[in-house]
């Protein structure tokens, strides 16, 4: 039996998960696996929190430094969030010797080689697999199961609150603010949605994801990012009318020139795709490789217990290897592709007027664009609306393409573009 | 940069598969994961194949012996398939201190015990993720990503070749021979077919699969066992009609009072249910964990590529362990249930005439079985043909209900008994 100690600090909803999960389940694990985690030291801002978790007083420890200090502590658990003071204090565990578990994508996100040098320094390791994905085992499929391929893919729904909210919209046809209001009811969204809303959170968790499935570093500032708050329910309605259903992908690739794109966007996915079906607070993540080909993982992509199962797993993980594990994406930073390919979804308002189609078509005739299927209906007196899903074609082809149309004689508003999946 | 000789004994499609992805993708695996595995001994009863494989003759093993002699081997893969020689080989190669990577299921559900004592006796390791689902990392995910949960369901679509002959019945209305005859002629089912369509492959992954979630043994004797012979083109369709897709599950359960349950057989799955969107030989199981709730991992369940890929990755993961990961069910056998619950279809034709349906809804209510729906047809002069669903009951009253409803007069045919998922 290997006997390990473990600190807390941060015992907000998944710190405190993470602190009954090793409680509750802590026979399970040792006789399953060998490993008896102990939890000795916790830390948080509050001693309230800590009285109402259950957590006995000789644990709680005062400062960090207490738990840098305890030799005996040999995984440090960082639950906090944000970026500071969690930042310096997986630092200063690092560089003490400390192997440090995580769930925090934005720091990561951000700060990787900082903390991965720290971790090199102090010869520790540094444990994530509650960033990405709750507890579906995305990471450890990336590292520890798909080591055989080169992963030329990765696309999911990586963001359970958007989810949420598209499901929302999309069964029950509320407008986004209702069904935002619903999430933040239901505890799914923050006050604040921003983070999650435009797409923050996923471009964080792509960067992670993406960084190492391409052995490469995908930087945020190398992500497309576009959020969900410009949908409406009518987009989703013609969308299912035509077999789509509208999702917030995560889509990395490496394509075969050696460059990498990065992006996430709403996009429009057909019903006979998996990934349509992943409804409500869920996620799921595609990750594709030369030799497994298409692999898929569907779970809870955030909560308390789901975070914290995977938050003990890597603690069990680090337990269990001979040497750290080091992912500090040897081949430095990629090359992005200036660029992408995909099909995409136009909704115009235009003039109801003989040879408004004819000079919408040239547009995307002269733009090389070819249009797959296109509708017309008459939305007003006077006014209609067209649909056009195109086939695929370059992403700046259609802003050339949207840019014209903006300007065009007969054409009254641009409503959407959204991109659409095969 | 760790080196490390490995040995294939069988070169086979998996075999073949994994000379193939430890020759080409030697590079990707070095870089990104600091393991340099080559293989330096091959064995294969003909010499023609290892020629056609273009393994150079200076690796070409004579016999087990020269594998098991050379120091310098320290993983073995086995991938020959068949109880023996596999079983001595493997049993040679682990007591002489290398760790096996193998992907036979058969010989992991008859003698896992056996090959597990060798194991131990030589310090070495056994590790087996292409036995099960492929290149989908259901083992790790159950051994490196739940370790945290007392694990108590396991259910999924775990063989390619009943699932692909049910899809090509349900999507284009074939017989189940016709569908057989199609599976066989694109490599997907075997001359005989017995071990995939009666669910001998489903109940060895099963008993392997279920062992490890629950951390006991479950024997191949304890795993209820149903094929998909005698399917028929209406039942599926019926199903259909009713939103269900029928579907060759396996499933295992830890009950509440520590009593296991295991079988393999068709079922109706509602197409609601992530189960019921995949399709042809595509393999999907959901794991159900006290802290993480569901996770569902789907992909291609077999292949050459897919499952040397889980090859490949067991020997990467067996030598980053500090230790031989031990999976020996340390609680010993399960206690198996001899009963368990479900909904259930039910198709009988009967002699069209009144009275019928109150006696046979009376022998559903004196074995306590509740109907949920019901529905009759006439199908030929003075016949009818009904349908029931029933609500969730227990196998040992269906059974009782069945015999019973045989020998009832005016019943002609009791056609189908069918398991419902929820």
């Amino acid at each position: 039996m290997k006997k390990i100690k473990v600190a807390i600090m941060g015992l907000g909803t998944v710190g405190g998960g993470t602190y009954e999960v090793l409680t509750r389940n802590r026979d399970v694990i040792a006789s399953g696996y060998g490993v008896d985690a102990e939890v000795v030291k916790v830390l948080d801002r509050s001693e309230d929190v800590l009285v109402s978790r259950g957590v006995p007083a000789e644990k709680f420890a005062g400062n960090i430094d207490e738990i840098i200090k305890d030799d005996d502590i040999s995984v440090v658990v960082e639950t906090m969030g944000g970026l500071e003071p969690a930042g310096t204090f997986i630092i200063k565990a690092l560089k003490s010797g400390k192997s440090v578990v995580t769930a925090n994508k934005e720091l990561l996100a951000k700060r990787f080689d900082e903390l991965e040098e720290a971790a090199k320094e102090g010869g520790a390791g540094l444990y994530f697999e509650a960033s990405c994905v709750g507890g579906v085992p995305v990471i450890r499929t990336l590292t520890d199961s798909m080591q055989a391929n080169r992963i030329t893919e990765i696309m999911g729904i990586i963001n359970g609150t958007t989810n949420y909210i598209l499901t929302k919209m999309s069964e029950d046809g509320l407008t986004y603010a209702a069904a935002l209001k619903e999430a933040q009811k239901l505890g799914y969204a923050e006050f604040d949605p921003t983070a999650d809303v435009e797409g923050f959170d996923a471009a964080y968790k792509l960067s992670i994801l993406a960084s190492l499935a391409f052995h490469t570093r995908i930087p945020l500032s190398g992500i497309y990012r576009e959020g969900i708050s410009k949908v409406t329910p009518k987009d989703i309605a013609v969308g299912r009318s035509m077999g789509y259903t509208l999702k917030l992908l995560a889509i990395g690739r490496k394509n075969a020139d050696g460059s990498a794109e990065a992006r996430v966007h709403p996009a429009f996915v057909p019903e006979s795709h998996p990934l349509s079906s992943v409804r409500g607070a869920f996620n799921a993540v595609f990750l594709k490789g030369d030799f497994v080909d298409e692999i898929m993982l569907y779970g809870r992509g955030a909560g308390a217990h789901p975070t914290a199962s995977a938050i003990v797993s890597d603690i069990i993980y680090c337990a269990d290897r001979e040497e750290p594990l080091r992912l500090d994406f040897k081949n430095g930073e990629a090359s992005l592709a200036d660029d992408f390919s995909s099909e995409y979804y136009l909704s115009l308002t235009v003039a109801d007027k003989p040879g408004i189609l004819a000079s919408i078509t040239k547009v995307f005739g002269d733009c090389g664009i070819s249009i797959g299927k296109m509708q017309q209906q008459v939305s007003a007196a006077g006014q209609a609306e067209i649909i056009i899903l195109t086939h695929t074609t370059k992403e700046s082809a259609v802003r050339t393409a949207t840019e014209r149309l903006e300007s065009l004689g007969g054409v009254k508003k641009l409503n959407t573009t959204l991109r659409v999946i095969k």
